[in-house]
């Protein structure tokens, strides 16, 4: 069998880790007597289009090594979705095209659910128009909503980052003898895995009165104030998470004016999210110390410290994508299955990416404590595994990142 | 001589590594054959005036190491302003009571602005009424606003963290084609040192667009959409940090509704702070895809990723201030010396408490760029040497901090 050769790029929002999976695809596919080149495409499938494709190894070993200690896509990536091929298919034709001048004959696309829809088409149309590629889905998204698989890579990474500027913050507002309410926005438009996981705090401070706003529980204003209420008045500090997504019984997100929010600003859109309006109604009708932290986009680039089973096992799917996609496989998505929480044990298989892509994994219902605004013990099982170990990135006053797109002028 | 106790307090606003100093305080004293006893004030001054004070050995040595590992004040903090004496005394008889009680001969409160004129006004008491005390005030700041000292323990640590964050926003904001806006809003009411220290992320990253709005210059919208609009032209990304404490010409605070801000909310007060207004101005104006972070109180409570010079200055300004008083000094403050850049090398001295407390220390405008969107060559000498070495910090999943409050059930 002659050698081919194989091409990977990334989608989607970065994480802290997501180079790690580009880093384990490099790797193991360099490994192979199978395929002989490995490509990178730039900004993902958007500038795979626009043949914007690069030698992986023209990039010296130290540096792609050094890709791995940074966060954002070491790519570039893009929110690029590819049309129904049975409506146009021009863009796959473009694309093996593409792919047969490279004689590319395996693709891995990092990235989440979009790009586990954008792996199916592409598997779907080389098959139906008889096309020879394996493409295989390398699952990534901190938000933590891809299915059939335990967790996400990138999530690990966020969870801790989130539960650990909790602690700190919550720390922070006990230091007076005046009473603190600190309001935390983290991301997470659907799902709640982000919100969730700053309970992991727990651990360290048991008596922390915590309440967490997640987007599978209906916002209600009336309650949300009343418990709010009644956590100031029995313990005074309180801490309060909040998914940037959570939504009213309508399903209307908070942030774009739901309830008295959209009342209060007489039609004009108001500034700031949904954090500041928790913050205005707590300031309006409980107590005036309240402070609101909203973390952005920190919390799915802080690589200077991320968990070190997220950064593994991130590497770890990408090397298994190339043995699955060495194997044959094609359209399918690398999963992380669970065998045990504690020790922790875990095993690769693949799933078929038309089934992840449709649908977003929620927090169960099971999990979330009965009055909506706590997770129960099996979030922390599942959650405390994984934010385990530090990455030990090289630093110098600062993280010493390297950016390949400034370097090589990639985009 | 008799030995003689001593009181240690902390006051204001927490810092990653305002525990260094509380450590080398009592570390010191406890080395020194002076001192019998070391006490904690709880909750500052404050708490000192109600008689809640604790016996600091009564705390196992374990505990207290630890407790240096641990952002937020231990011993609680505090924001109260002793009155005038020569208008009303009857604080300090209280508090030179409880001196006298618990046999007090040494004082020393770790604080700002506010803290030094505490230390002033107590000792200047004692001096009046002929009452023998020795009182050392250990700065502590991430503002970095004290006067005479060439920087405030807490500020190296919270200027690590932001650049660390820049940096890492920066990269995430370059991953798509598509360009992005990054607005982060830090903290400073009025000295720029948290919003300058940002620029050191110029060290990791050359050619980021980075402008920096200080509240040493008057803001102008018109201005600042200019330069926006011609970065953005120009770069495409283009990073903004922002200090909450900006103000218009006038001297008005952009935050609580300047210029168009108030005009555009019709009379109601707008939502969010100075980040999210700057947020919706770029994106009425010049570009859609902005992103505001709020870093909040996450800058002075960064222990999991602190500056190893800060840690170390924090706890050599505490032991110096106990040499100091034993050397008979009083209303004092302890300032660090710097007497060499590169090397950095620096020494210690005492400072008049009542020189420091009146006035806050700007960034010079002679380090801030003509134009006033970014800083010069000095401050990057000056800031690169406060943010080297990280805190070795005990870590298990979450960093492993511990609560005095919590565990002894301090206030």
């Amino acid at each position: 069998m002659s050698k081919a050769n194989c091409l990977v790029a990334q989608s989607g929002g970065p994480t802290a880790v997501i180079n790690s999976s580009l880093y384990g695809v490099i790797m193991e596919a360099s490994n192979s007597s199978k395929i002989d080149k490995v490509y990178g495409g730039i900004n993902g499938i958007e500038g795979i289009l626009k043949k914007k494709i690069i030698d992986i190894f023209e990039i010296p070993y130290d540096k792609i090594n050094h890709m791995k200690f940074t966060p954002s896509a070491a790519l570039g990536s893009c929110r690029y979705r590819l049309k129904d091929y049975k409506e146009n298919d021009e863009e796959y034709k473009k694309l093996f095209d593409i792919f047969s001048e490279y004689n590319i004959k395996y693709f891995f696309y990092i990235g989440g659910n979009d790009s586990m829809e954008t792996v199916y088409k592409i598997h779907s149309y080389a098959q139906e128009v008889g096309l020879e590629i394996n493409v295989i889905g390398i699952p990534k998204t901190i938000d933590n909503d891809l299915l059939l698989t335990d967790h996400s890579p990138g999530f690990g990474s966020a969870a801790k980052f989130i539960a650990t500027v909790t602690l700190e913050l919550a720390l922070d507002g006990e230091a007076y003898e005046t009473k603190t309410i600190n309001v935390m926005e983290v991301m997470g438009r659907n799902a709640g895995w982000l919100a969730a996981s700053s309970a992991l705090v727990k651990d360290k401070l048991p008596d922390l009165r915590h309440l967490i706003y997640l987007p599978e529980v209906p916002f209600n204003e009336e309650k949300f104030l009343e418990e709010v209420n009644q956590a100031y008045k029995e313990y005074g500090n309180v801490f309060i998470t909040v998914s940037e997504g959570i939504k009213d019984e309508s399903g209307n997100y908070i942030e774009t004016g739901a309830g008295s929010y959209k009342q209060d600003s007489f039609g004009h859109r108001q500034l700031g999210g949904v954090g500041d309006y928790l913050e205005y109604l707590i300031k309006q009708k409980i107590y005036k110390r309240v402070r609101m932290t909203r973390l952005g986009f920190t919390q799915r680039s802080a690589l200077h410290f991320a968990s070190q089973v997220d950064f593994e096992e991130a590497e770890k799917v990408g090397r298994k994508a190339v043995q699955f996609a060495l194997n044959g496989e094609s359209g399918k998505m690398v999963a992380i299955i669970r065998d045990n929480d504690d020790p922790y044990v875990v095993h690769f298989e693949t799933v078929d990416a038309e089934k992840v892509c449709n649908e977003e994994k929620l927090i169960p219902t099971s999990w979330i404590s009965e009055d909506g605004t706590y997770v129960k013990d099996e979030f922390f099982k599942y959650a405390r595994p994984l934010i385990q170990g530090e990455v030990k990135i090289p630093i110098d006053g600062l993280p010493n990142y390297i950016s390949l797109k400034h370097q090589y002028n990639l985009w």
